[in-house]
């Protein structure tokens, strides 16, 4: 088999033989095959797609091309989570402990923050002593004592996303819809958990601007969930705002506690709430409606706050922080955005809010920066709101004074006035399974 | 300027500007834009074209890569002739001492075979003594004084096309129409003659299979050309058989003083004359007809002949086996294939029959092979004619016996005889100027 008729063939219109994706993926993985030449493949591929059966395969590939996580030694079904990529998206904080607290165990393994959108590891690490890197072995036990455990990636996990994901950032050829589906997908089939929730973001702030395309993606991963046999449903989820009030790591760890003990925002809530109900499902607990149940009871009970504290116990975590948020250390400058402007917020960039907070020095633009983990941004008000000329809208933290001008620049360019209030937005719209695409 | 960008425009179908292109060719002849990021813009121009100004622009960019020839130290209007790649395409050896017999100079620079195809070079050293390297002073100075002067290509002609080509060629991208013209067209603008005449080949053997779509490169090459203030005709020839009957480095030389001398296959003579009066037009000689009279007049007067004479003798090669090519080294083994069948010959396919003369040691499959002189075919039937089983229908010259039975086999191959004798095809089957496309 030679590259150069695989690249032909797919330019042509054709459709891969699995050993031909195979044969792509190792040799580029193994460094047999150029750069050159897979990335003229991807480009074919970004012309002329690739139908299901091709993406399940490629993904299947990129995901054998390093280790595959057992989780066997877990009992249960285990249910992953991902999301596309949010700003202030605390989510997994909330879900993972309801999910825990109804009986379904929760063996997570979460990514730093980079650009405008935060990660779960750098959120937890903002809670003192807790650790993020744990053996395998111990990271099985606490999921079987405490019934969850979030931890940093570990291992060689999908080594051909990486490689191909690095070609494509610099080929213009990331916006292709099997080659997006692939990489998420590769690594949560390599992450080893049976049945998998995907929280496809849509709007402003998200790769998928439109709720059509949040949908084609969501199918196109629900279908190589199921084609490699992992159970996976998506909820199609706005960002055309931030999710909550806070933005920045501690900030969301706090957010996160309130919402546990049914004190959050109630946008956050309910997207919790239907998160984790549709892992609950997945998990084999129930029917949609008495999953929903069982996670509010979780919350309202504080059964899911107790998992999480848990866990933060199992981790080597300071649970005092936990019992009292006010223990948590505090950014030394604090400053209020004022409203520039009398009406109502008509919109939020949330990719810019991001920006914002990584300004104020909670994120980090490359890999190697350090972060703040006490900065952030409070949304004080949110689209929709009645806002006065002077009153403040948002509360700026950070360590570092001179970064001030630059977050309250950035989010006032974020944020849009108008005279009159907008139609409020959809919080989940739409749920895909490999049945059926079903609006809200 | 970041090539990303460039890359993703033309992806998307836009239409890139002279200073994207530049940017382009400059970044990558200079290694500053790595191969992969070039292979999937290739790509991406495989999918959308160019339009002709961005075509003109790339192959002028591609010329000024490297060495510009300037050819204005020799007075009048200089006309190359390009041809797209032939089996036994003798005619630069022809058609440039017709048109310099008839007072246009021509100033050449030509390659060597490889693969199927020869090459003006190594047929032209079959002459004992000729040498093909020569000094560019030297070289102007043989044009002047005797009207022409072909050599090797020297200097550094087109890097850019060079390095795109080989990537091209691994990446599945060579079948691009304006990469194809680009390419051919930047090493004749780098060569510095005023005007050019194409000779595009149609059919089984050529790259362009189909009229129309010869018609269409030939169409993307003149605009080239007059786009970068060269006066550019294409001629559209016919590939369905190979030119003459010799095939073979001193075998062709010896058919081309034949032709040079009247005595040439009519074939060979018509499609010489048409190509030497078109470059005769370009030179400013008068219209067409005119043209013509004075290219048969030169063959038959013996000027025509005189000028290669000229031309060899000055360039240190032994005119008397052009006065009588019976002197020429022969080939020690003599073998003929001898007809299958009784009926006509229908078809030969072009490329086969070069496949089978380099089999016989004529051409070179790698770039470092050494090639057999006096090695090669000699075709005594072609398309058209009567055969009778046992009659020999080619005669394969080698100096080893032990390469005839592949040679054989492959030219065998390559001929296909029916009952009924087929319709003749037309030799020449357009003429594509920039404001007209003449078909025949």
């Amino acid at each position: 088999m030679r590259i150069y008729d695989v690249i032909m063939k797919k330019r042509n219109g054709g459709t891969l033989s699995d050993e031909e994706i195979a044969f792509f993926i190792d040799g580029y993985t193994a460094g047999r095959i150029p750069d050159y030449q897979a990335s003229a493949l991807l480009m074919a591929i970004w012309f002329k797609g690739m139908d299901e059966h091709e993406t399940a395969v490629l993904t299947d590939c990129m995901a054998r091309s390093g280790d595959m996580v057992d989780l066997s030694a877990i009992p249960g079904i285990k249910v992953d989570k991902h999301s596309t990529g949010g700003v202030g998206d605390k989510t997994t904080l909330i879900v993972a402990p309801v999910v825990a607290a109804c009986g379904a165990p929760v063996a997570k393994m979460s990514g730093r923050g980079l650009g405008h959108t935060g990660g779960t590891i750098d959120k937890l690490e903002s809670i003192p002593g807790f650790r993020t890197s744990v053996e395998r072995e111990r990271f099985f036990q606490i999921v079987r004592d405490a019934g969850l455990s979030v931890i940093g990636q570990t291992g060689n996990i999908a080594p051909a996303d990486k490689k191909i994901y690095a070609l494509r950032d610099v080929t213009a050829t990331v916006d292709s819809l099997p080659l997006i589906a692939s990489s998420i997908m590769s690594k949560k089939l390599a992450a080893g958990s049976d049945a998998i929730v995907l929280d496809v973001k849509t709007g402003s702030g998200a790769f998928m601007k439109s709720l059509d395309d949040s949908i084609g993606l969501a199918q196109a991963m629900v279908s190589i969930g199921e084609h490699n046999g992992r159970r996976t449903i998506a909820l199609i989820t706005d960002m055309d705002l931030p999710l909550g009030h806070a933005i920045g790591n501690s900030l969301e760890v706090i957010e996160a506690v309130d919402t546990l003990r049914g004190r959050g925002p109630a946008d956050l809530t309910e997207v919790c709430l239907q998160l984790a109900s549709n892992m609950l499902v997945l998990a084999g607990k129930g029917e949609l409606a008495a999953c929903r149940a069982m996670a509010e009871e979780a919350l309202r009970s504080g059964a899911a706050f107790g998992k999480l504290r848990a866990m933060v116990a199992a981790q080597g975590g300071d649970v005092s922080v936990l019992d009292d948020t006010e223990k948590f250390a505090k950014a030394p400058v604090v400053h209020e955005v004022l409203s520039p402007a009398d009406g109502y917020i008509s919109h939020m960039q949330t990719e810019l809010c991001g920006i914002a907070s990584v300004a104020l020095g909670a994120g980090r633009a490359s890999k190697e920066d350090a972060i703040d983990l006490s900065a952030g941004i409070l949304l004080l008000k949110k689209t929709g709101d009645a806002v006065k000329k002077g009153e403040p809208i948002a509360r700026l933290l950070t360590s570092r004074q001179e970064l001030v001008p630059e977050g309250e620049r950035l989010l006032l360019e974020a944020v849009t006035f108008s005279d009159a209030q907008p139609a409020p937005e959809k919080l989940v719209l739409a749920r895909v399974t490999k049945d059926a695409v079903e609006k809200f």
